[in-house]
């Protein structure tokens, strides 16, 4: 097996972040999940817009954003996702390609538009997330390069992408590309919702000894495994999967890999802006250490360190400058 | 003269930014003047975009950004500029409307796309800007709805927009429609590099007493007059224009109406984060508390208290609840 290329190969949605404050009561009256995520159509999205005030559009998805978060740390990375031939996909493109990512997934010519998220957040920080797929939900299992894939030590996948069809399709190619080649394959769960949607794919997954590495925060953990009690979750998952990674918003986070148990606090801020991005940039602080070989109680750190930038302002993309923030922090 | 339906209506660029943090070397590597605003053309734009670390879209134009601070503040407002049929143009139309200001400029079919302006702001906080006018440049004087330039007390120019031929006229016949009708004119001079081309029409617009509130800073206060020293600058505009306003950064600013000197300093600030936006919303401010008959020195504060807020994030409009700052600071 030769040295990898990447030190992270990612597929997930390719989207672009609408996001705007708002007031707890206008999510109520929008009749939307609160801290959520929900698919919309073009009806449901404009509806949600017009009603949405004075936004800022901002470069998102979890997978990207943690390539962003990794990226920043010094971290080798590609990805893979759709966006259209509008505005909205040469942002995405454009931004995607700044943080010095590869990215050659050819632009799709027909409707739909590219991928946006219309994001409240609300005064605690919270955020409210509807997802108008767009184009990225026709991401063709033939847009993979498996060489591209068996390149990267470790292959990344959102589990927000695995609602629609193709792009469903394409990352159980990557899946069987990356294992081929004897690479690691890392998977977030991404959201309860989506696990209440797809739980008995990702189970099955899991039982199949398809995932080396899998993130999930404390709920969807619950969701996933069916168990209320936290310690009993996480080691039952951890008998099925080598590396387990579990966060705890202000709790910090947990992770059980391979019989060893690791435990932080979460990083203290000023104030928390927008909780956006903070799982993403987690995991991207986690893969970062983990692609380096660090101890485990060090890659949970760096993920802390990265998931606390993050929040501490809008946009689920990091401003600061991670590697400095980690010299600062760790030495 | 009937009661104004408006406070302010404004003609401006329908814009947006595409905003990016960068070292001094790279404004020095891509030839960028720092502090101004330069023209640029589809290919120049393409060159500075790639050369462009991650960004973000915030709307922007000088006069919209004005109008964004008044109407946050309760000021009742209207824009005038023209955006293309493209997610950009859709983008600016959301959020201007959104911020609660009326906007009924038809959307332009054809090519080019929707204005952007690709602005780097670097460690100091200064932002150097690179405007593509795209649909704006285009914005017709049929485009003018004359009654409704009557119905506002203000009419709002920005001289950003005097460099391309159509909105000039557009402008021109605006100025003619509000003195006919018994409004007040405002008009910022915007940039020192716009005076260098414009200089003469802004002279002679003085000459002619068609403006009757005018906006500057320090340096287009000296490219204006020719005149190095501030006080015999400020003095030497105010004998032929009714309200003179001129801001000097840190160094607060100064007004002169109908012979009465006032002056305040900048507001206190706990860091410069982008200066973008920084005199469109002095002008907010400033119009604001004019609007409201409030004393020339609380139209200062006004100013001063908009303009400390915008410069302490990024973007050039506002995040914070001006009325809310403005309560705290004035009561």
């Amino acid at each position: 097996m030769s040295e990898p290329l990447y030190d992270v190969i990612a597929i997930g949605n390719a989207i672009v972040d609408v996001m705007a404050p708002c007031e707890d009561a206008e999510i109520e009256t929008l009749g939307l999940a609160k801290g959520g995520m929900t698919l919309v159509d073009t009806a449901r999205a404009q509806e949600l817009y017009d009603a949405m005030g004075p936004a800022r559009e901002i470069s998102g998805g979890s997978a990207a954003n943690t390539l962003a978060g990794l990226a920043a740390l010094g971290g080798r990375c590609a990805f893979i996702g759709q966006v259209a031939d509008d505005q909205l996909g040469e942002v995405f493109a454009h931004d995607i390609r700044a943080g010095g990512i590869a990215y050659d997934t050819v632009v799709r010519a027909d409707e739909p538009p590219t991928a946006r998220c219309l994001i409240f957040v609300t005064p605690d920080g919270q955020r409210t997330m509807n997802t108008f797929l767009g184009a990225s939900q026709f991401l063709p299992a033939e847009a993979l390069d498996e060489s591209q894939i068996a390149a990267a030590g470790i292959l990344y996948l959102e589990g927000y992408l695995w609602d629609p069809e193709e792009p469903r399709k394409a990352m159980r190619r990557a899946i069987a590309a990356a294992r081929n080649a004897g690479r690691k394959v890392a998977f977030t769960l991404s959201d309860a919702f989506v696990i209440s949607r797809h739980g008995d794919d990702f189970r099955a997954l899991i039982e199949d000894g398809q995932i080396d590495i899998l993130f999930a925060n404390e709920h969807e953990l619950a969701a996933l495994t069916g168990v209320e009690d936290f310690q009993t979750g996480i080691e039952q998952l951890a008998a099925k999967v080598s590396t387990v990674v579990v966060t705890r918003s202000e709790n910090g986070a947990h992770a059980i890999s391979n019989g060893e148990h690791a435990h932080v606090p979460a990083e203290s801020i000023a104030k928390v802006v927008d909780t956006t991005g903070a799982g993403d940039l987690f995991a991207a602080g986690f893969l970062f250490g983990y692609a380096r070989n660090k101890p485990l109680a060090t890659c949970l750190t760096l993920g802390a360190i990265c998931a606390a930038e993050v929040i501490s302002h809008y946009g689920a993309r990091p401003e600061a400058d991670l590697k400095e923030l980690v010299a600062a922090r760790l030495g």
